[in-house]
């Protein structure tokens, strides 16, 4: 297996949207150095979390650009590539490419169902050739509950065979362990992260690279601490407290409950902004949320009150 | 209700790929003559048949333009303006009321799930806004098979009572006949059009305006007559006919399918080229097509020979 380049709390980046609606690159740049700052070992800019796929792909490119003027490291970057087209995958991975980022996080086409392995093998694999840089590394984004599209186990083992030095990688949002645990067991070295942290534990101790998960837009440190401490006698009980605030975010729609929560601590409210078909927590949602984090001692980049006894 | 331009049988249009994988645009052109001459009623270029989601906006747009520049009446024209993004969808819509395009056929944002009612309510009437246009037609396109995301019969009485000038019609392609026959009853006026030529004849007697279905690439004669005649003695006998050539192309993959009896007719190989993910079929796949439409009497662009006498 190839080298690559991440590990760790791997976070898909919120975007936040100025009043008028569109991508704020100031905001989003800040945040991104804030994460970096908090111990993220990447960043999965344009992923679901990011509502990449309620901006075209000129706005992400936009947005990838500003990061890049702005110093962000490219390396830590591993940009989502989600296109129902090749045409546009091509040109979002080849323009992800061209700014030397680590990686690209690439869904499957998910338009038209049912699809065939074999279609989206083609589909994956004309990318790639297209692309035709050994400089690429790509993550297959494996998110059945959304894209309704994903990779099946045998159909990974293709990529992994076919492209060697290139498909280095998979973030796993199915929410089925028995999924995340296969590919750990068929493909030993290959770069597997669930995408919640209430499965990192169990991953790294079956070989996990680390996770990729929404959560880590808000709790780097708490989760950071469970793979930080994987092998010590105190793994279980820090997984246990990032599962905690994980199931607690679970109770409300997750994009906009992160946003209502980056807004909150930040003080800064047009961070609640998302947009369509996504709608932003409502006045009751929101104090439900912000009461239910004070009652895990939860405060926004800080190690939970709880554990810093 | 506001007068709407399309009645009868409405087709999405089949898109030709060259050998290198491009739209093909003298081969769409041509086929969308052959398919006006042949009586269709519109054309719902860039819908699902029409591998649209399989291509970038800036292809969509460019092949319209070609449409237009070669003399295709705009006044016949519903293209597709899928997209998941209200930037992408805007600029879609945008362009085709730009070139005076009868309507447009208008996906709801279909990556994230679920949805509510709410989000696709603001997503819709944030690209209508957007584009803010008197000569704008939109149809709603409502495929949850495919989509997953669907326009819900409040949501589309929401639609009527906000946009009572704009939006007129609606596509239902969600194969359930409760579901259309509801909109009939609920929203009289309001132009629908079943997604298939199966269900023709009864949405006409509960007063629909046609109906916009794959097979028309190949059947519009056929369907058309259906439409003709529907309040004659021969109509069910017509509509039997036609949905007897549906369900034989129903048990292969309809897109391949379809691009694969235009290229046996017209002895065209490289008209049966599909982008993946979806794949042509196979040879014994072809061969048992064209045998299935053989016994059926079938001949593209001809009524069935079952009926010539």
């Amino acid at each position: 297996m190839p080298s690559q380049p991440f590990h760790g709390v791997l976070v898909p980046v919120l975007t936040p949207f100025t009043r008028s609606g569109d991508p704020d690159a100031g905001r989003f740049v800040a945040f991104c150095r804030w994460l970096l700052d908090q111990g993220a070992g990447g960043l999965s800019v344009f992923g679901t979390t990011s509502e990449a796929n309620s901006m075209s792909g000129s706005e992400r490119m936009a947005l990838l650009d500003r990061l890049i003027e702005a110093g962000i490291p490219a390396d830590k970057l591993m940009p989502g590539t989600g296109a129902c087209s090749m045409t546009e995958a091509a040109s979002l991975v080849q323009h992800a490419v061209g700014h030397g980022c680590g990686g690209v996080l690439m869904l499957p086409p998910f338009y038209y169902k049912p699809v065939s392995d074999d279609g989206i093998f083609a589909f994956v694999s004309g990318v790639i050739d297209k692309v035709a840089s050994p400089a690429l590394r790509v993550y297959l984004y494996h998110i059945p509950p959304v894209a309704q599209v994903g990779y099946s186990l045998d159909l990974v083992g293709r990529f992994i065979t076919a492209y060697r030095e290139t498909v280095v990688g998979l973030k796993d949002s199915s929410g089925d362990w028995s999924n995340t645990a296969a590919l750990l067991e068929r493909y030993p070295g290959f770069a597997v992260f669930p995408g919640s942290e209430v499965f990192l534990l169990d991953a790294l101790r079956k070989g996990g690279a680390g996770c990729i998960t929404a959560s880590g837009n808000v709790n780097v440190p708490g989760i950071h601490r469970v793979y930080d401490n994987w092998r010590g006698p105190q793994a279980d009980a820090l997984q246990a407290e990032a599962t905690a605030l994980r199931k607690a975010l679970q109770a409300y729609p997750m994009v906009p409950a992160l946003k209502r929560i980056v807004a909150h601590f930040h003080n800064d409210p047009d961070w609640a902004a998302v947009r369509p078909p996504m709608l932003p927590l409502d006045e009751a949602q929101s104090q439900a949320l912000i009461a239910d984090l004070a009652k895990l001692g939860f405060t926004l980049g800080e190690r939970p009150r709880s554990m810093a006894a």
